[in-house]
């Protein structure tokens, strides 16, 4: 049994417990949390124990950490886990910054800790299929990658205002999910927007944004994406290949279709992340286990989570500079 | 250029005249209608003249007639074009009960005319192309057909009285589709179905029906229909063969969806068969002139329209009498 | 916790053992098989004890059982169980035939104990939405159920020879289902079929069916069947309302299509009932557990499970007599 | 009856010719090509003459001109026409470059005349529909606009080399139907691409490219294109608004699909321009009907043919200087 220690006990850590506790082989020992009692609710649900940060990094029966804590957090506690020699799972950000990334980067690498980032539509059953069928040709060579990226609806307020902005908070996916499609050196960047709402207007920032981005080899993706599309999560990848194309289509509840008077009526998509990935992030797991196991490697890796986060925040100056940026680093 | 008369002004009379026009090599001659008014009218739309039944028989410029009149004249019609030596194209059905036409069949043989059976629907484009797939061997051999066959609404009262009940009136398109699919000899017949309409009940007929044909190496053809979907006119095909399954849609008017806080909207399907079967009734009507030029068959033959009508009577008698029939004849 | 015994270690037993498992306030206490090893193993994966059928019986902490087992077993233990004031979860078919299942009946009705037959269809997410929205009338009254319920390959022939027939054996969910969303008195049946392959015709049976069924009120029922759909698992609802029409159509692997020179290509549905309905064993396991706490009726109910047994012995005979079979029991 | 010249007899003159024809009111007066042979051949087909300029403009009985020469002679044509007072129907784009467009404008608001500009997108059923339903409000305003447009496979090298690029040559009808859809000024642009082909490359142009507008209010539009689609002539639309989404998906030639072991397979959307536009042509030319009826107005205008072509000329830079333009004109 490999033992685990959880950070963060809110909404995406409770999905990790269960995760976790359901995967053979794995056993969560701790689970951390700023919120004292909703560490300890959420171990006893899977008969860990509370702990704090301390504790939990200096536990030697301890191999490995989950980290889904806040993201202010996420830098310090993937170098403090990595110093104590503990195998690494981040939730995406790697850091506020890229600085933060920069010294985490640094701390893993000096440890040699293996370390995985939470990007975990890589993992989703469809787009994961995409994926290997691009791989295997079935298109010929990726020409054009266009990722359709919504929201059903704005965050509160506060968490929009210090989010980062929409392109580290929520499009930080999908420059991931460009990278791993393009599967090419990412060479120019365009990102403008617009901010149709008032809580988007409130925190400075945009609600929906058109980025452009442009490989060495002149492979070219757009992302489209919007804070409130009101018939709920639109997720989609569409790549066309010399010799075809390939389409990820959205997940629905029910496979149920009404004929009526005025209209063939579908489901509309799942609701949001929870629902639409929920099979991602148990294969997430899964493969975190692998990892540990040492028998897949930490993939996507930390390195991966920076290079997102450096395309995010190139299309943050791109917007705001209103201008074409090279990405050359 | 072959000279046409054309017996029946109505709806599908019209339909007719403007593909007949559009025919390189036709040329409508003679329109022949009961209301003397709409033949001159339809005729001078078209270049053509008014005529009587003889007139238009008699005149030896014209070789080819397009019964499109009401059913009660069909074989009488087909009848004397035969012994006129005019080859003839005509509405289903051939006759309103067997015996008239049987008749039709001996003057036609005896005359050594080609004759032609309207049932459009094996020259959509959709199900002529599921029949040549099904032709080459893309599912192997058909094993079981399923035929959905329903009209948006019932047709007046005065209208259902007179229309020799569902199965002679509405599924005889559907027999013969059934027989043009399943390829080989039926042996045995089922129907039932129910009245659930204040005008079938008045007019002593089913509104709603479903019917079960078993051919002679045991491939199975359901059909189900009712006078009154609420959604439009439904018309699909599904076959499936020893090595997959051919399904042929519904035609929308647009490929327009809407995505809505509550579903996903696509189109109905095309209103009814004037619109469905636009393309087939050209297509239909150039097959025709394929014929008058000695390069085609004449299909849908005389005989599948004696046959269709055959399988119509039966299916009525197996639900008046409620019980199973043998085809053998 | 309630404490449940479990009749078979098998496939479908797996199955249960895993849901029973992850079910808040159920607790898995006994395997019985007539093999013990495979008892002891499944058993010691959920933390249970291996036992025979008499033990598990007579333990007064185990409060239902749930069983698994062959299908010849499965009257005798109903009986029993109820004999020794279990809850009974019994999967389909209640018996090999209907004296057994009155038997049954009997020993249930005498203990009073809830009794639960596993229809697990009823519980599938698709087919619980259309029978929830035509429950709430948004197709008007139901007129036409068409049910596609084909196998994508044969069982193996020793399992044919004793399967009691395609229509007890496989066809048994689909009479079920039509019961549920007919929702009024059977009263007229007609089955048809044939035998297209080696394995079915050396066991005396069908591999190809179609049956029609017609309520009291007029309601029609059309269900055809393969024991060989080349393209998998094909599981699907059609409703034709007064008012519209409802379809449940199949549950895919993924959502990807690709689009090549030939055509443009999407999944073939989920392979078989193990991944097709692997939500719905879950929630019926959740209901069965409802059940057990008196929240819910046992539903379907061994009522239920003695209607459809009723309906597929009738299609048996319908097909071996050759003629159409009133109901009226 | 009104009486048109038709300077073309090329493919899409050709059409032109079949629909004029087929309108109730017009007629085909004169055809004129720099073929000579070509126009009395199509004018033949048509009841019409062939004719040179001069002679076609100099007759007082031609009211209306339909231009469908080569590009280069556009601007000319229209001026004369206007000057000569005929009414004007010109195929995109209105002229080579923008000081020809002026040109035309000059001289056509002098005249006076009515002046149509052939983008017939706009009359094809589903993308009207789509346009209907937006205006209507039934999502709201519209957000973001995505375009994809994609050709089966790139035109000969010599077409390719006096095309004027793809912008101008392909994207003109996209930029089209941005305008159209967004409905409000376009204040930036932004175009990038890639030269994937040997022909774009022996042409100096682009084979793929993503376009990137931005409008007044905010409004984005990404169009995606490519010269080889390998799967045929991809046209769809995507409108976001504030109250949901609209889609307009591919025509396909049939509604067949078959369910084969491998996937199920549907058909690839029509092959190109001529087979995906053909109902919008006849009912473009019946707009013109009515323009020239006097009850309706020449939509699209003549200044939406000339913004379009700005659009055209924006795109073209922004992608040869790598910036982003502001369209502010």
């Amino acid at each position: 049994m490999t033992e685990i220690a959880l950070f963060g006990a809110g909404r995406i850590g409770r999905i990790h417990a269960g995760n976790l506790s359901a995967q053979a082989g794995l056993r969560l020992r701790y689970v951390v949390d700023v919120n004292p009692a909703a560490a300890a609710e959420l171990a006893a649900a899977h008969g860990a124990g509370a702990a704090d940060v301390e504790q939990a990094l200096a536990d030697p029966t301890v191999a490995a950490v989950v980290i889904a804590a806040s993201t202010a957090t996420h830098a310090e506690l993937i170098s403090r886990a990595a110093r104590a020699g503990k195998a690494i799972f981040c939730e995406k950000p790697v850091a506020s910054d890229l600085d933060g990334a920069q010294a985490c980067a640094e701390a893993v690498a000096s440890a040699g800790v293996p370390c995985m980032i939470g990007f975990q539509r890589r993992f989703d059953p469809t787009f994961a299929a995409l994926k290997r069928r691009l791989d295997v040709g079935e298109i010929g060579a990726p020409e054009v990658v266009v990722l359709t990226s919504r929201d059903p609806g704005p965050p509160p307020l506060d968490y929009l205002k210090q989010s980062g902005g929409v392109f580290k908070d929520m499009l930080i996916h999908d420059f991931d999910v460009c990278r791993w499609l393009v599967a090419d050196e990412i060479v120019e960047i365009y990102a403008t927007g617009a901010c149709l709402s008032d809580g988007a207007r409130a925190a400075g920032d945009l609600d929906t944004a058109a980025v452009t981005l442009r490989s060495r080899s002149g492979r070219l993706c757009t992302i489209n994406t919007s804070r409130h599309a009101a018939y709920g999560y639109d997720q989609r990848i569409e790549v066309l290949g010399s010799a075809g194309m390939l389409q990820a289509g959205n997940h629905r509840p029910t496979e149920v279709t009404a004929s009526l008077a005025d209209a063939v009526r579908a489901d509309v998509p799942e609701p949001f992340f929870l629902e639409r990935y929920r099979r991602a992030y148990a294969i997430e797991m899964a493969h975190f286990a692998e990892v540990l196991a040492g028998r897949s490697q930490p993939t996507p890796s930390l390195n991966d989570g920076i290079r997102a986060l450096e395309l995010a925040e190139l299309a943050t100056r791109s917007w705001r500079e209103g201008r074409v940026l090279s990405c050359a680093i």
